[in-house]
């Protein structure tokens, strides 16, 4: 069964029975796993993981943003973190059994009815949008709910679905499909923070170096090392092993050794299996061949 | 929850109904699964593949025991394959959330209430034997079931539990612990046969290489090259990454290059992740961080 994974981002992490509301509406939904639901009261944000096929977040989303937009009103709300909706963000991300144009589709079916049935303007973002000039999140919430009338009106801020004028409570949400996230960092056995930072310079897409790739060099101050702290976009494109190859050689420029790497958070088996086939030269594998998939493949009678 | 595999053997191998009645009587046991049934009938034997916790396997192979001692009799059976018993050979292998310390304890109370219940003797082999002259199913079995009740006369061969004369029609059973195996091939880009047949020598325990190794150096003929064929019999103590290093080492020495790896047939996925904090040097990396496996312990509600 194919497993999406969505993360959706909520404007309230102060009052918690609203958050709770929130996550029992959901776990209510056939099919949908709330995974983790981690709120911020300085950022007056929360985050909850969900998981499930696309019939089950089709049936979950809409859910969500009826809750969210009875509780929520974006008019009265202050908080650290820049947000433009109730709903603020919304991405889905292929785990297993599904392709990323099935989560793009997946992303624009439940925009399109959430916009008609709520009244939002619906901003597609990242592998959802295909506007270069609309991808980027922070490029689309720039100005933030204050700012969105205005920015709705202006030439080429037409929303992709809904109105062109914001919900008056709920503002705009951003919806779309993006790949997975790896936080992954790799120790130098070195004090000298130079060489982590032109590392990490040679290796980010902003300064020339891997498509998928934000990097940049910092100090471990209570070890006296350094670390090149990344965060990897696409592992599929910009795969794990060919990003620590790539520092490896870069750091033997300066006489310096790779200490040990560190993979921070969750990341997907496919990710592994890419660099176990990499080291070890393996043809022909498959995700198949690992036996507890085998053994999720055959639930009990 | 812990998933433990067995892989009873049964001498049938022949008679699909009896096979088939096996089969039903465990899939009908709460919690057990049967994930693949494999007949031969040149051997006259079929191969069942089973996973579930210790509740579940000690209630399942009881039941797998009465059916073929039901239906089974070795005083007529023939077939190509040695065999002592009706249920001829019972492993348990620890997949995951489980220690072959406690899979021992498991083969050690099923094989107790079997031998009781039916009268079967049973000697315990593997990881379960602490007996250095029965720790191997080839020495144990030696005999068959012809010479079954002048063996358990001798001095060192009275059963672990159980009767010391066979069950008149259903012989003895070996029950114990072992590693999953993992069938492992290399392919050399040559096609000089000494090349890998003096790999495998290098490398197999047998003449003094690596403790879990068996190899042998074939020809791939169709393709022209050759390939160290080998079975990796604990991953834990000797890791596949360590066995493509050391073929690998010595390959240069006859200034060959390794071509390709393959991993034929199911892996765990512990074994998988070994050879990724090998090569990624990656520290306090735990098999939690896999995103698949987090969605595993967050069932549907």
């Amino acid at each position: 069964m194919a497993v999406i994974e969505c993360v959706p981002n909520v404007s309230e992490g102060r009052r918690q029975d609203v958050i709770d509301r929130i996550a029992g509406a959901l776990r209510a939904v056939p099919g949908l796993r709330v995974l983790d639901v981690q709120s911020d009261a300085t950022h007056n944000r929360s985050v909850f993981t969900l998981a499930g096929d696309a019939a089950a977040l089709s049936a979950g989303i809409p859910v969500l943003f009826e809750r969210a937009l009875a509780d929520i009103d974006l008019r009265t709300h202050t908080g650290e973190h820049p947000r433009m909706g109730a709903v603020d963000v919304v991405p889905f991300i292929p785990i297993d059994g599904v392709t990323m144009a099935e989560c793009v589709e997946l992303a624009k079916s439940i925009a399109s009815t959430v916009a008609e049935r709520f009244g939002v303007p619906i901003f597609l973002y990242e592998d959802a949008s295909s506007n270069p000039a609309r991808k980027n999140l922070e490029d689309i919430r720039r100005g933030e709910f204050e700012g969105l009338a205005a920015k709705l009106a202006q030439p080429g801020w037409s929303p992709d679905y809904g109105p062109a004028s914001p919900h008056a409570s709920g503002g705009a949400a951003v919806v779309g499909a993006r790949m997975p996230l790896i936080a992954y960092n790799i120790n130098l056995a070195t004090n000298r923070l130079d060489v982590a930072r032109k590392i990490a310079a040679a290796i980010r897409m902003s300064s020339g170096g891997l498509r998928y790739v934000k990097a940049m060099g910092i100090p471990l101050e209570d070890r006296g090392i350094v670390q090149v702290s990344m965060n990897l976009t696409n592992y599929e494109k910009t795969p794990i092993f060919r990003v620590f190859e790539l520092v490896k050689r870069e750091a033997e420029r300066y006489g310096v050794n790779v200490l040990e790497s560190e993979i921070v958070g969750l990341v997907p088996a496919a990710a592994l299996r890419q660099s176990v086939e990499f080291y070890l030269q393996l043809e022909g594998f498959s995700g198949a061949q690992v036996l507890e998939n085998q053994l999720r493949s055959h639930p009990e009678a």
